[in-house]
């Protein structure tokens, strides 16, 4: 049996992979996460902990000298699209240089397959429904660093051999979200907002679209990549085909949680109005995948953050740029 | 006068620029250069040198604070594009997040225009000759790179109004190129390794196809390109149209040399077989550009050559990937 390297497995996506792994596949997995999104509570008590950063390239050799990982699953980022435009710096420096140290490493000691997880925020505002045959042109810092790995693993590919998956999941949301993070995941702000009565803030109109993804929803083919053949050095979509409203997703929350609140509109963010995709190339490779409902994910995500309770919010500490900054994340940030 | 800021201004290109800025248009210049690449000597002595990295933010916030520049010419990188595969960390520093500490800079202190080198290298085996309107699709961490320093201006113009203007230069030749830098500029090499009586050394068959300009032919738009409207928040191609072999290089460069040498077929490298561009659109917004012959160029060089004399190549130390180095690299660089 092989050993598996999750990277960000105490995060969100992350740790629901590793159980996956563990429970379902049987993997011997260990989990190396420097804890600055994720929770060592997280973590499956069966993988092997590792504290630490990607971006300590000494630690990444001496981990993969040591364990030999047959396949990567790299997960570890700084996941906020909207803020990464005041934090670019950080942004390309956590994912980024640390998925390149990731990379260098695999390519050093002959990983069978390098499973990344990308983003939607590749595309920019592309026609919808998003098909992966678009060429990617990002709209913020993230998804510019996001892209930079897809093509980092594509010429690595061709240079070196390292065989590699890639997911741009969406959106996607339930239990183990980091409810305290005000930057990013909007349902997981939304409930963590309801539970302290504050007002569902809103960006402009609300109207903008997205195609919430239930965690379930993305594991499984994941999971599954480095096994399936036709998946190799491919890039997937993947995740929810029903797109929604902003603001009807507030409602639908509000509904999960059994708690009524208020929205309040606050100044329209400059990010990509219109963002679902298309996932044939998923099915046809994987097969046919769950779709989990809205209205199903969000209350087990809502049981879930009810146990959980209330997260206080964490302010990003090392903004770069100040201009421009929404009022709303303004007042939070230190100077 | 307003001051303006080049990067890299000790090196081949940026000195070249520097000189120009000062004589033609009487700018008051300020160099900040790592000598990574590039010598104190090539510095105008008219212009303010401070030696460091882009890659060191506080000294570019400094900088930045201190002279509170109206344009930014950045020219500083590593540019290595074939190496660059095996050195990606070395690589994204300074390439990528050197360029970011330069770009939240110019955002914080207003800077009227941001004229960025990128390179051909973005857009990897395109249909020759290419064009600004084909996306790019780089084909080693060099032109990744390049490219999402351009994609960073793009978004950092629409979310903080900095304008850019982006050339995408290639195969620059000239009098103050590196010519003890083993692994790029291959005019530089071919006079370098002549002038010691070794064989030039071509990989593959040699007919790779470039289009190799004379320095003076991309000085003249890049310099003056703040002052055309036209070319704000655009991408323009400079240099030469007129493409020849790697084989018949070597050859006109032994003319030029006036010495007969011996030409060594190594071992292919993976790299791109046709790369020129068109240049419709620089001439376009900047009216029509000088196109330098080959064999002037070479010959303007080469005197050079003969009086600066052989330069020492100096091994890149830090290689971090080694498989699939080419060997006659491989030979030289420590492990």
């Amino acid at each position: 049996m092989s050993k598996v390297l999750v990277t960000g497995g105490a995060g969100f996506i992350g740790s629901h992979l590793v159980d996956h792994l563990i429970e379902q596949r049987g993997d011997e997995v260990v989990v190396l996460d420097d804890l600055s999104g994720g929770f060592r509570d997280n973590v499956n008590p069966r993988a092997e902990f590792v504290e630490g950063s990607i971006v300590d390239h000494k630690l990444v050799d001496r981990l993969f000298a040591d364990h030999a990982f047959s396949t990567v699953y790299h997960l570890a980022a700084y996941a906020a699209e909207g803020l990464s435009h005041f934090i670019k710096r950080f942004n390309h420096t956590n994912n980024l240089i640390g998925s390149i140290n990731l990379i260098n490493a695999a390519v050093n000691t002959s990983v069978n397959c390098f499973v990344f997880t990308s983003s939607i925020a590749v595309y920019g505002a592309g026609q919808v429904p998003l098909t992966e045959d678009t060429l990617p042109q990002p709209e913020d810092s993230y998804g510019i660093a996001k892209y930079a790995v897809e093509q980092e693993l594509k010429v690595s590919q061709e240079m070196f051999g390292l065989d590699y998956v890639i997911f741009r999941p969406h959106n996607v949301y339930g239990p183990r979200q980091n409810l305290g993070d005000r930057y990013r995941n909007v349902v997981g702000i939304f409930m963590n907002r309801l539970m302290q009565k504050e007002a569902l803030q809103v960006f402009g109109d609300g109207e903008q679209m997205r195609a919430f993804t239930c965690i379930d929803d993305v594991i499984p083919a994941m999971a599954s990549a480095p096994e399936v053949p036709a998946a190799r050095n491919q890039v997937f979509n993947v995740g929810a085909d029903q797109p929604h409203t902003v603001k009807d997703l507030a409602q639908a929350v509000m509904h999960a949680m059994d708690k009524q609140g208020t929205i309040e509109h606050v100044e329209a963010r400059n990010e990509v109005k219109l963002a679902w995709s298309d996932h044939s190339r998923l099915k046809e490779a994987f097969g046919p995948q769950p779709q989990t409902p809205l209205s199903q994910g969000l209350s087990t995500m809502a049981a879930w953050a009810k146990t959980h309770g209330i997260r206080s919010s964490q302010d990003f500490e090392h903004i770069e740029i100040k201009k421009n900054l929404p009022p709303s994340w303004r007042k939070a940030t230190k100077d």
